[in-house]
């Protein structure tokens, strides 16, 4: 049996009338699935044994399937896919390289806490969505998203080694920081930010269950 | 339009009666389609552009969809899929690294050519399969290996430059030593591998199907 982080309640989380419109919302959501599958790629090719690299490809392949469902509803909106995650492109990718990792154990980190963090936020974000569209964004989110391999395996590494443990804890806190970034920057309006009092309470459960998840590990938030 | 290898005939390839039994078989598939899914992952990761990610993207979701109905199989023969991919680990995280590519355009001629080969191989071997699994195994085998984005993307980094083409022909003549070698050790029975007169036929098919994918990309095999 594998412990679980027990996800966030995405109701809690209002930030819903800070949802961009559908094609830019979209765009980003298309982009960063493609990021998230990249780390969960790394991870795999750096596993040491079939059975973890077979776990975690299945987390992969969820990534692709919100990647793709995500250009599915900018083609069904009349989007050119491509063209709507341009713009996400620069800032996805650097905030990839702040987060690669330098080994198996960090990678794993990276893949359970950003990819539980931004997937928790982008389903608070789908709440505003136009009505049908929002649900289905709603169901593709509900996807897998590996913990269950990822928690195994890292409680596997951690457990015989008080040093991994305590090296893992800060980079899940340093992982956090430039998490919390790349997510406040989808809130930008025409080059504004939402005032912080205004997203505080949502950050502050969306770090919740950041802490929960490393609770999970046995690692200190 | 995006020009494309044709597949070898396969029905030519005459290896059926070279077929491991079920079990070796699919195991070794398994973690095939694992190795040929990292290349694919990390020619998604260093894609410089969205559009390129996304194609890239949906060719290595086909090789998890292999890997996954390979693990099916393995269940339903009432064998543990991870001992069975076991016995091909080394071999093939060997391979891998001999094939890895230095960068962009060496990782994406490694995942056109090594995937070409060794599914035309797999797809080969098939037909030697008892006969449900058989043609289950070959309808799963012909999956989209990517070879129409693959060939888009490496003509245009190749056809500008002929510096590149003929640093990625050298290449491709290196990888293919490489795939035959790791191809004839799937027909070693009981540590004994058939004689080159009984392979050479079945080798000589798939070499030319190699050339082509070579000429598709206009290098000299």
């Amino acid at each position: 049996m594998t412990p679980r982080a027990d996800g966030v309640e995405i109701a809690r989380i209002d930030l819903a009338d800070l949802t961009p419109e559908p094609v830019g919302y979209l765009g980003r959501l298309a982009y960063l699935a493609l990021v998230l599958f990249e780390n969960l790629g790394r991870a795999v090719a750096e596993a040491p044994t079939p059975a973890a690299k077979s776990g975690l490809g299945a987390a992969a392949e969820e990534m692709l399937r919100i990647h793709q469902g995500a250009l599915e509803e900018l083609r069904r909106a009349g989007a050119d896919p491509v063209a709507a995650m341009e713009p996400h492109h620069d800032a996805f990718d650097d905030f990839q390289r702040r987060t690669r990792g330098e080994d198996w154990p960090e990678i794993l980190v990276t893949c359970y806490l950003t990819t539980g963090f931004l997937l928790d936020f982008s389903t608070a974000l789908a709440a505003g969505l136009p009505a049908p569209l929002g649900e289905r964004m709603q169901t593709l989110l509900s996807a897998d998203r590996g913990e269950a391999v990822l928690v195994a395996l890292l409680r596997e590494a951690i457990d015989p080694s008080p040093r991994l443990a305590s090296r893992l804890a800060v980079w899940g806190r340093r992982l956090i920081g430039d998490t919390i970034l790349v997510a406040r920057n989808a809130l930008e309006r025409d080059g504004v930010l939402p005032t912080e009092e205004r997203t505080e309470p949502a950050f502050a459960e969306l770090v919740a269950a950041h802490t929960r998840r490393m609770d999970v590990l046995g690692l200190t938030a």
